[in-house]
């Protein structure tokens, strides 16, 4: 541990911290709200959109440990709350899922005024989003994000989707939540491999846009990975500031915003050529981001020591760091290889324009851009990093 | 045929045309083209956005009628025009159908440059304009529409669903076009069940909004039952300048816009109390006006002379006027009866508010207004109006 960096944390966490970001959107402007004991609170909520009914979204998994305090603290304001929860997991991230929640909504005769809260992480955030998004065609939405993950990245900025046996999170809508609550206890629960996951995304807004929180990230990783309070406050409110920034430049992804995507492209080949479930998204990342920096490096935008460092780092992070080979498909043209299964899985990217795959590369450390790659210098840096 | 309203048709008719009708939605604005000739000729088409891909999609049955010419105008903006028919009938509406479209972009590779084309009627228009809201998060789509429906109504506005096994239109987007192309040479090929269907949403446009325009539909209905084009031209284009300043001033339906459903609450308990594809959805629109007028009158917003008159011009045209008695559910319960049916069908309609049903009622005709009505007041109409 570098001193001058710790001192930089020390200072840093000293600071009077805000718990507060605003996503400024004009009219679809919202907070995000980052504190511990938000959740049960019943004042959390007197700035949501008064209605009949809410209905809380949320999984199996989650359910027993924090549906019933969100009830609770939602009662006084809604007359009927609903609850419904999906089956755990990215491989239930399907319209089969999604119904459930238009299934029960109609069920329960919910109008256009029901306010859905999502209570999970990144799948079920996203699948709320998506839900409250054609619904009627249109409910307000809250999130209450339960993962690292889900409050460092896919809680913010209304992406919202289902995957396609063909392609991840290829039916979607951009729909912004009305507010964002991330409670920084349900933190404590978390198993390490999904902490590890969350912290994949921490880690990405370094490389892309801010190389003093990164070095922030490198000193205080193990305070991270204790759950230390303090370190995960700084961390989420960072992390979010750094994508409010972003996506208030670009909400609907015509160019800046492509750039949260590092390490997605060749991480979405990665969770679509295992199938759903296998990796978590955040692992999937970590890999991909590894390949991205060797590009970055063949392109001559990074040193290998930057590689290495940021390798170093995720490793540390209990990240995967090789890339694991692609399963053949049933159909194996000749010639298929698994730098070819990855290059097939990244040609259906909804960043590919007219069949060109459009990566993020980092370069100087600190910014990203969009661009494309030759085939072969694609290939060199799979086989590279594949195991 | 009274003589001053034959004389309005013919100084309406003489007047320069304009064959353009804009719908105003700020940086969503969007130009409907109102003319003969217009599906096959490349011309139409320039100003669409360009992209290497276009996706057109129709049905089994308008594909074998104007797929051939839409394709060929379309070869020369796009390097590859792809197809995909959908099964026809309103019962296909689903999220199953809705696949067909994601799968055969998918399949083709298709970008989020890519720009879809609905070529149908309603249904196909509503299926189309959701897949677009959702592909990759949003591609363009152009309306296409072949039926006097889709032209006067559906393809006008940017509302686009499919429907619930509960409930019509319970899951979609309010999602614009980037342009309407009304060809009226397709509506000689439309048959007359449908032409009359069409005609419901044009006479539609009387009690809410325009009754000059009710008259000039009372003196020209025959010259447009016969597919005269200047007749044509003309309900065209009126009806969509009618919805064009009403979508302008409230896209979203926030309000206004609601005056739009006339008709269609009891509408849409028709259509799902029979099961969907057993009446068309201007049939059951038709009957649901003449129940809209009914309860307008006992409100004492109309005479019954203007609800006679209504009557008459929709049974002219060819219309149900007589409600369908609405079959029991498998589990009846006790007292279940058929305007029971009706309004448990319409506690789940998207304008009920806490279980209110709000109706759109006509009165001083040419002016709508949405209100509640008290449950045994809906069920004298009911009895009243159903055979």
């Amino acid at each position: 541990m570098r001193p001058e960096a710790a001192v930089n944390y020390f200072v840093m966490s000293l600071l009077p911290v805000d718990d507060q970001v605003l996503i400024n959107l004009a009219e679809r402007s919202y907070p995000i709200w980052i504190a511990g004991g938000l959740l049960a609170d019943a004042q959390t909520y007197l700035d949501v959109p008064s209605a009949t009914a809410a209905m809380v979204v949320t999984n199996t998994t989650v359910a027993p440990l924090y549906q019933a305090r969100l009830v609770a603290a939602l009662r006084g304001r809604y007359q009927h709350v609903h609850t419904v929860a999906l089956p755990d997991g990215e491989e239930h991230k399907t319209w089969q899922t999604l119904n459930l929640i238009f299934d029960a909504l109609l069920r329960n005769a919910c109008d256009r005024k029901t306010v859905l809260f999502a209570l999970g992480g990144g799948v079920v955030g996203d699948m709320t989003g998506f839900a409250a998004a054609c619904y009627m065609r249109g409910v307000p939405f809250v999130q209450v994000p339960t993962t690292l993950l889900a409050q460092v990245d896919s809680s913010v900025g209304g992406k919202t989707a289902v995957n396609h046996p063909l392609g991840k999170n290829m039916i979607g809508a951009f729909y912004q939540p009305v507010k964002v609550i991330c409670d920084l206890d349900t933190l404590s629960s978390l198993p390490a491999r999904e902490m590890s996951a969350g912290l994949a995304e921490v880690i990405k807004y370094g490389p892309i846009a801010d190389m003093a929180f990164f070095e922030w990230i490198e000193v205080n990783l193990d305070a991270l990975l204790a759950r230390d309070r303090l370190a995960l406050a700084f961390a989420v409110r960072r992390s979010c500031e750094i994508k409010a920034a972003v996506v208030a430049q670009d909400e609907r992804e015509a160019g800046l915003r492509e750039i949260l995507n590092f390490g997605h492209t060749f991480g979405h080949a990665i969770e679509a050529g295992l199938g759903y479930g296998q990796w978590l998204h955040g692992e999937a990342v970590a890999c991909g981001m590894v390949m991205a920096a060797h590009l970055s490096c063949r392109l001559g935008r990074v040193d290998s020591a930057f590689v290495d460092r940021l390798t170093h780092l995720l490793e540390r992070a209990g990240l995967p760091v090789v890339g694991p080979v692609l399963p053949a498909p049933q159909s194996t043209l000749p010639g298929d290889d698994n730098a070819g299964r990855y290059l097939q899985r990244m040609r259906t990217d909804k960043k590919a324009h007219a069949g060109e795959i459009r990566f993020v590369v980092t370069g100087p450390p600190g910014t990203a851009q969009v661009q494309a790659a030759p085939d072969a210098m694609v290939r060199q840096v799979i086989d590279a990093v594949c195991g």
